[in-house]
């Protein structure tokens, strides 16, 4: 079964704190890595946090406000350094090449990988990426700028094969493409083995939705409805709800109230405001609307 | 008298590592702050240390390789969000404005304060700032882009008053400006005061140099002779004398006998590669050649 577990590399908000720095994550999915947001500093954490960058191909970046974007610099001048040879997908909205792309061209010379710049329209819900396995989608939110959550599912499986039932059946390796997709099995004879006698089920496709920043938006729920594991912001206690709405941000219950609604599996809120130093007290407002819930903290892991 | 204190934000050079953030130093000398150099997470660091930026008004950035100035936008970013008001001046290379005036333009609209950008000659021996009481200049190093060191001057202070003497003279105010200058005194009756009896010599004044990045450089002897404190990168041990050729930087051995030709009073090393954990090696290394050498670690205090 494959595993996805989500690193919080940065788990502050605007201002770093000693303890926390700006956002920034890494996605796990089986052997691939996905970073959500590259805060200042994400390469040091990635560093101190032991995170091999060799699986790391593609960024994925909500929106441009500094503490979700100012580590990339940083990070692809230290990849340069390091010779890596393999492209690196940044998602974005536009402006990120304009202002990136003068950047990489004056301190990184000589770079010894592309990095290609995937513009993304943060309004719009979409299909971003695909491969083989795992499609990542974009969650239009509502924040200051231009701001979307990401959604990234693993793909429908395939069946898996009784191997006892297979080998009984004499079916030829030819066929075992098609069952796998749910096809039943016509013998030589004409007699038909159905297909819920040679296969088992698949493992529900594993679902995360990542949604920082935003004001609690009702209108996310279809996309995120279910998910295994929701990392949903929760910049502010109940009792800076005119700040959080000021701010273009969520508040502990809000984001409970989305998570409850959402039916999703596991809540992890983050992206705390510098003010908060333990998240105790955060924490448990949320519990209180849906229980359960994690507090992402720095270097903090997260399996589902 | 006034005390020189260099705070070390990050002693790593190219890439950051678990406990080595990118170049980035605050020298406080009475009240006032200057940083200099601004690696990634300079910021960060700062608030870990609790060093306010309140009296930090000049920022001087040796050369523009990103492991140097990659931390500005954020600190300038969190300071715009801190409400900030006084201008903050930042002498570096010209190029430096080009890149981050974009930067400051995008991420900190609105911002309260201004960013004044002070072009420095790296290949010039100059005087780039002064004030009242310091003076700080340029020392032109050789690294793989310009770079200059700076040398940071405390100006001559004024005669000490002996206050005995100026009551028993019965020397009026309005004189004692040029006897804390140097004058003698005449009396009405024409009697000579020599100007040793009614004063005491000041302190002499305290002066730092920062050499970072850099070869070995005879020709800056003459700059940095006899200071109380020489911050010299020592990036390689000896064994990779070679390595620090090609790459334009010192070794240990060669950063000592700088500041053995230079009488200087005090060596700090820093600015280690990564592949070194401990300093142990670097600093026996050093000090084989000049006894009254420290090591820079983040978070490291020098008072001179």
């Amino acid at each position: 079964m494959t595993k996805m577990k989500l690193t919080i590399l940065g788990s502050g908000s605007a201002l770093p704190t000693e303890h926390r720095f700006n956002s920034s994550h890494i996605l796990s999915i089986g052997e691939k890595s996905f970073m959500i947001d590259c805060g200042e500093g994400a390469q040091i954490k990635l560093r101190q946090y032991k995170i091999r960058t060799a699986k790391l191909h593609h960024i994925f970046i909500s929106h441009l406000h500094g503490d979700h974007c100012f580590g990339l610099i940083g990070l692809i001048s230290t990849l340069a350094m390091l010779n890596r040879k393999e492209n690196l997908y940044i998602f974005a909205h536009a402006d990120l090449e304009k202002i990136l792309q003068p950047q990489i061209d004056y301190f990184c010379q000589n770079i010894p990988f592309q990095v290609i710049f995937n513009p993304i329209n943060p309004r719009k819900q979409a299909v971003i990426f695909e491969d083989k396995s795992i499609k990542v989608s974009t969650i239009p939110l509502k924040h200051g700028i231009q701001c979307c959550g990401f959604l990234f599912e693993e793909k429908e499986k395939e069946k898996h094969l009784i191997k006892d039932k297979i080998e009984f059946y004499n079916i030829p390796v030819s066929k075992l493409h098609l069952i796998k997709k749910g096809a039943d099995f016509v013998s030589a004879n004409g007699e038909v083995i159905t297909n819920n006698q040679l296969t088992i089920e698949p493992e529900a496709p594993k679902k995360f939705a990542y949604c920082s920043d935003t004001l609690p938006l009702e209108k996310i729920i279809p996309y995120i409805k279910g998910v295994d594991a929701l990392f949903h912001e929760a910049t502010f206690s109940e009792k800076e709800k005119s700040r959080a709405k000021e701010t273009f941000h969520s508040t502990t219950r809000q984001a409970a109230t989305i998570a409850l609604k959402a039916e999703v599996k596991k809540l992890i809120i983050g992206h705390y405001s510098a003010r908060y130093g333990s998240t105790d007290k955060l924490v448990e407002e949320t519990k209180a609307v849906f229980k359960n819930t994690f507090a992402a903290e720095d270097g903090g892991e997260f399996e589902f």
